[in-house]
């Protein structure tokens, strides 16, 4: 199911400019949420992370027309993922931004994926570059998480982890990473090259509340390998718990605090958007 | 004027998958040519790094395609640049990649820009990822170059200059670039994380029939501030001297070395395409 041009419409096939900066030049922004009960889960910071995405690349964005194409794709797939796209749209040839920027919204669902299996991880060689601004904003410049992803996969790892250029680990190729000590957890800060997830943001919310430490913290492979449990969060892997990391174990589907905080959002989900 | 299926079209508004890889994920490549008398430049080995593009990306790719995408629209605009686009096509959500990609190719023909003056740099806080395949193939994700570029506007300069993550001088926003040294020209290794620019490849040919020494070697920013002359290379810009970065001014403009690979380049573009 799509939507554009303010309709939903069954096919993918639009008419569409040639010339359009997000074909082009990845010049735009996206954002995926989780559809439940025909309604978004954390409607409202999605759409302020997609605005602050939105200033940043000086991209002219209405909130209305996003709200709009996400709470009628939520309506029309009921249970699944939702992604949303804005490009600069149409220019003339190079680099320098259009005087004129009309910008191109649209919209997709999709049913929603299979639960996700405990995640093996491989850390991949391609580096994520905290010295860009892109890599703090969900943008269409996608391609090093599925090169990444596709290395992974060649080593038999259904996740990728990034470390960045200062060589602190960074986050998964499409999913952000916490570490979990004792009754602490503990994530990479953005300035480390990472997302501003909307579920990472929820779980640093709601941790201290469930009695645990969170901060967001800078650190390295080694640190990492001596944690009791690693998990990914996103808005379509939720809390994924990851049982290795290349040769190393965890017992992260076993661990307590990845239980509880599983548990805590699916409360927010069902207060949010109802039970299944 | 564009290029899709097979056939040209005036008008760039054209059916299209809004789930293409490419508009959603940066997961393609392009390529920009100078068409000259209904000619492409360097027809070859613009095909040849496309190939290795999509190889490298495995993305299906169809050489008589693509050069009949460039014959048809460097004839229809006689002079100007060319630009031929080449994605995944459609796939479903996700990154993973789709096991029967579709590849969608296209091209576009736009007026040869106007000469372009000697260009003034601004180094941008935005390292080059030299981690990154990406950074030596000329994909869709474009987006770095386009926020390097805005920010070396706003400080009055006409181009931006690439370090990468370990400090080295790599690239400008959207070409290649030599440092003079007497009688000696030097650029950045594509490990540097550059891409390998034809004009750049045609350059380091041509210099030792010329008299001059060339070398792929890395240097950093204060290295480069010792150079007699600077120039970056590009498909549209050509062989263009570079009259200052940041505050320290180059007499690139008036170095012999420069005028003479400038001639020699004028040289070859008459012997392939004929004279204007």
């Amino acid at each position: 199911m799509f939507w554009y041009d303010g309709a939903l419409h069954e096919e993918p096939i639009a008419p569409f400019d040639l010339t359009d900066r997000g074909l082009n030049l990845a010049d735009g922004i996206f954002d995926t949420s989780l559809a439940q009960n025909g309604r978004i889960f954390l409607l409202e910071p999605h759409l302020d992370r997609f605005a602050l995405a939105a200033e940043a690349l000086a991209i002219p964005f209405s909130r209305e027309a996003a709200a709009d194409a996400l709470g009628r794709l939520a309506a029309a797939i009921g249970q699944g993922a939702v992604r949303l796209t804005l490009t600069r749209g149409g220019g003339a040839r190079g680099l320098p931004l259009p005087k004129e920027p009309k910008p191109f919204l649209f919209g997709a669902a999709a049913p929603a994926p299979a639960p996700f299996p405990v995640l093996a991880l491989a850390v991949t060689s391609i580096r994520r570059n905290e010295s860009s601004p892109a890599a703090r904003l969900k943008t269409l410049a996608y391609l090093d998480a599925i090169l990444a992803l596709r290395e992974a996969s060649a080593k038999g790892a259904g996740e990728a982890l990034f470390l960045n250029g200062l060589g602190h680990v960074a986050s998964l190729s499409s999913a952000n990473l916490f570490a979990v000590f004792g009754r602490r957890i503990v994530t990479p800060p953005l300035a480390d090259g990472v997302l501003p997830g909307t579920v990472r943001a929820l779980v640093l919310k709601r941790a201290p509340g469930l009695g645990f430490g969170a901060a967001e913290q800078s650190f390295d492979l080694a640190e990492l390998s001596r944690a009791d449990a690693i998990f990914a969060t996103s808005s379509l892997k939720l809390i994924a718990p990851c049982g290795s990391l290349e040769r190393h174990a965890f017992a992260s589907a076993e661990n307590e605090v990845v239980h509880t905080l599983q548990a805590a959002l699916r409360d927010a989900i069902e207060a949010e958007c109802g039970t299944t």
